[in-house]
């Protein structure tokens, strides 16, 4: 089996999963090197990897470049991603800098992976909380057509960094010790709290970056802009794994049962639905698992063809690293590289 | 000034806090009278009451009783209620046991006050939940009309009780000292984690009851049971004030300046709205205040006429004790009592 020379830019918190991954699922890759803003050695898994520094030239005869870096204030992909496929590397970008350009495919394989055919090189992998969602919606959206969709989120900390998982801990740890709760990525105190910011404010008049990615992402992976989309993004006390809270209406006929046996058979999603008996997704269950867990699918009578659905994925993996890889792994497949 | 004498029945998480309210608001009580399962002494913001045992005689010559207690499976007003009322007393029900007996009125003061003018002697406070949402929704409402509203809840576990005060801060000790987690209140881990799980599953297939509360209770309070109602009910991990992410469809003509304006006049709402400057609801800013608060006030173009909102509030105060006690004071300066 051919092998691919592979590198990952970044070696943060998705950075980090992204080299697990690739090991994880035996990733067809030769050598994997690791690049960042400066020469060190990272131990992952209790193995000493040598970053490399991030260059123009360290792009050579790679075939899989997987971005998970920034440089400043943009994503190092801004820098090296288009020079990059033109020494002929395939560029995987989990950044939001490209993702509604038009000249770069937004890829969920399960989802949209026909879209590679047409590839110009850089593919963009989608937002953690529009992954988590559609994983569980696209099947249906297949089914009966999405007219309108509402969602609520419910987002862990992992997905700002890995410094911001230590700061939730420490702010716990100093809850317990009695002593002031130290704040650096959140302008307020995540620990006991929630937080209706995620991302910032730009063009669109008090929505944030966050809510605004899951709207125009939605169009574009499902190729359906008509789609109505509103959506409150909230980040919790949680470690690691989105939840999501969906409530739906189909444009044609829809139902629990039949919602049920669709995602039951949909690739990548897990079915956990017994409320009676306390079984639903939750984040502590999904972290660190692969698939979207789907759960609490309810008929809702408050609108035509309406459902409601609770969902929870494990943002830094199918929101991020485990993606950009299936995007790998797919092309591989599809023999487009 | 006339004296009233009163009753609180139970003194678990909202008792407690219905003794502190009655001190704090200076309500016109002679004697307050503490009744529960079994007599003993119990401390409040360091003084001794001398709790009663709770029987029929215990309510002869009181004005007001206030319940929060429990009996078994039921409320506590369930055996005694109707008894106290048959006495003279005007009893205000936190339970859920009438909220939707049509002999009982379901009130909020801000919103529907007028309905008291007909009590039967016998009046329930709403859940925690629909109050919160209404505070907010209310006065849009009588300007627009609510079509259709979409409810997602970020719950604290002081809703469960003081025991799940708790056990949320057992659960984080244990993380701390590296030892296991103990379950007692919810069927899973709270602490670092979201449980989409509120109460039961009773009459309607999928849905819990406090999804079914937010519902119906809405109804009743706003009269009028053609607006459609859909909610999801998650706890958090956060200690007290339950927060809400509200998508609300009018009727008539609505936007976000117009709803920040009819807000910024609305008794009991606080309008908190400035995400640019990281200013929004949160529940540790709403904790231990007697106004719900409001913002992420936003024109939501994902159907006509629509906002998205979010608000937080006290689920002890407002959500609970306050609002039975405003009840009474209600009851009183309408010369109902």
């Amino acid at each position: 089996m051919k092998q691919y020379n592979v590198c990952v830019v970044g070696a943060g918190a998705v950075g980090q999963e992204m080299i697990r991954l690739l090991r994880r699922r035996n990733f067809p890759a030769g050598v994997v090197t690791i690049l960042a803003r400066s020469e060190r050695d990272q131990v992952i898994d209790g193995e000493t990897y040598h970053v490399l520094p991030t260059t123009h030239e360290a792009f050579e005869g790679m075939d899989f470049a997987f971005f998970a870096g920034t440089e400043g204030e943009k994503g190092a992909s801004q820098v090296y991603g288009w020079e990059a496929v033109k020494k002929g590397c395939v560029v995987i970008d989990n950044g939001d800098d490209y993702r509604m350009d038009p000249r770069v495919k937004l890829v969920v394989p399960e989802i949209n992976a026909h879209e590679l055919k047409n590839h110009n090189g850089l593919i963009s992998n989608p937002n953690c909380s529009t992954i988590i969602a559609l994983m569980a919606l696209a099947p249906l959206h297949r089914a009966a057509g999405i007219r309108r969709m509402v969602v609520c989120t419910y987002q862990a900390v992992s997905g700002t960094g890995a410094s911001a998982i230590t700061e939730l801990q420490n702010q716990v740890r100093a809850w317990v010790a009695g002593e002031p709760m130290v704040k650096e990525n959140y302008p307020h105190q995540i620990a006991f709290n929630v937080l209706a910011q995620i991302g910032s404010v730009k063009d669109t008049p008090g929505w944030t970056t966050e809510e605004m990615k899951l709207k125009r992402e939605t169009h574009k992976i499902l190729g359906d802009s008509s789609i109505r989309v509103s959506t409150t993004c909230v980040r919790v006390p949680v470690m690691n794994a989105h939840s999501e809270a969906l409530h739906v209406e189909f444009k044609n006929p829809m139902n629990a049962a039949k919602a049920r046996e669709i995602l039951s058979k949909a690739e990548g999603v897990t079915v956990v639905d017994d409320i009676a008996k306390s079984v639903y997704p939750m984040p502590i269950s999904a972290s660190g698992h692969e698939n979207v867990l789907v759960g609490r699918i309810r008929d809702d009578d408050s609108a035509d063809n309406a459902l409601a659905l609770f969902v929870a994925g494990d943002n830094l993996w199918k929101g991020a690293a485990l993606n950009a890889i299936q995007i790998g792994e797919k092309m591989i497949a599809m023999g487009l590289k």
